[in-house]
């Protein structure tokens, strides 16, 4: 059995139900307004929102952002399988997890989203499924970041062929020639700073334009990596 | 023992040294620049610099800030006893921490303050130390809020005849009248929103510019609770 791939609420290690109450505010956020688009994952996307580049570029094309810090494969599975995207109608839905599944491998976290694409797809089967890359971590070379990079590897061939399912390559340049990721990109060496959203997130941005005002962009015309 | 109070550097769970990654680039900026003001801590102050009052308040006072997601007293302990405070001058330092010692009683994490307190005093003989209130925690009352406003009335007597030490109530206001605190003021329960940054550290702003234009304030001036 893959525990990435098995719906399971994160567990309350500090036992404030923090992660339960940020749970069902979005049930509530979902049931009150109409989105295009949903942000779906971990701390990466949860900081997005707290950013300009969320003020100016995302908040416009109504997007509701269901991130939460330390999110898993798993737990997001859960949240969808527990009534998140139930009262939305969204065009798009971005998902942006796995980096956070440190105990578990390349395959089995890409194993982890693909079932997050089969649940959404049981919700929303028309929806656009965007798939920005997991990022580098660490300020030097490390396992993780090694892991992360595996993951986009295999993740990349098996959707290539999937119909509205779209990954985003959003990795590149967090690297500099030395190896080291600078804490002018990313503060904690995790989270990426408002700038490095802005190299990061614009392909995203781009597409979700393209998606939202076209409808679904021919595959061949889609960015390429 | 008491573990709150032995310096110890924070167990790196995910493998990717971004903690002593941290710990190193805090070393490295204190030795390039002059700060009045040194902010150590967890992440409250940490989040606080990534909003518009550290921007607008604490950046123009010269203010440094070494604090990290997640730690823990004994982990600031460890941070000062490994050089952080050793190439810098400050005239005040201000110290949040112990919300994140999830698993040790009040009376412990009170210890691992005063502690802290002692340690910067080996370092920091004629430093202003201002110490903001612990802040609630969670949606619901539970036990982590009750054990940080134990902590808050413990270290409150505990300091209350230092010379030079400053407790400032910054926890007001957070819990509604149903007992919850909205996300509002906290999205994730736990941080505090960019406006709720600013009605709690205002009075923290107060003092410091109290303490640095006039030097030190009178003990029965300062602002009680």
């Amino acid at each position: 059995m893959n525990p990435c791939t098995m719906a399971s609420p994160q567990v309350d290690t500090d036992g404030d139900g923090r992660w339960n109450s940020i749970h069902n505010r979005f049930l509530s956020d979902a049931k009150g307004k109409e989105a295009d688009v949903i942000f779906m994952g971990d701390s990466i996307l949860q900081a997005l929102e707290h950013t300009e580049v969320w003020n100016q570029w995302f908040s416009p094309l109504h997007c509701l952002n269901f991130s939460i810090h330390k999110d898993q494969t798993q737990n997001v599975i859960w949240r969808i399988k527990n009534g998140e995207l139930d009262y939305v109608d969204p065009k798009v839905i971005v998902v942006h997890v796995g980096t956070n599944n440190v105990e578990h491998t390349a395959e089995q976290v890409c194993e982890g989203i693909l079932e997050i694409i089969r649940t959404i797809r049981e919700k929303h089967p028309s929806a656009y499924i965007v798939l920005p890359s997991l990022l580098p971590r660490g300020q030097y070379p490390n396992a993780l970041r090694d892991k992360n990079s595996a993951v986009n590897q295999l993740l990349k061939e098996k959707v290539s062929n999937m119909n509205k399912v779209e990954m985003v390559s959003i990795d590149k340049g967090f690297i500099q020639n030395d190896g080291t990721i600078s804490h002018h990109d990313m503060h904690d060496y995790l989270l990426p700073s408002n700038a490095a959203c802005r190299k990061a997130f614009e392909p995203i941005y781009d597409l979700l334009q393209q998606i939202l005002s076209e409808g679904e962009p021919e595959k061949d015309l889609t960015p390429s990596e």
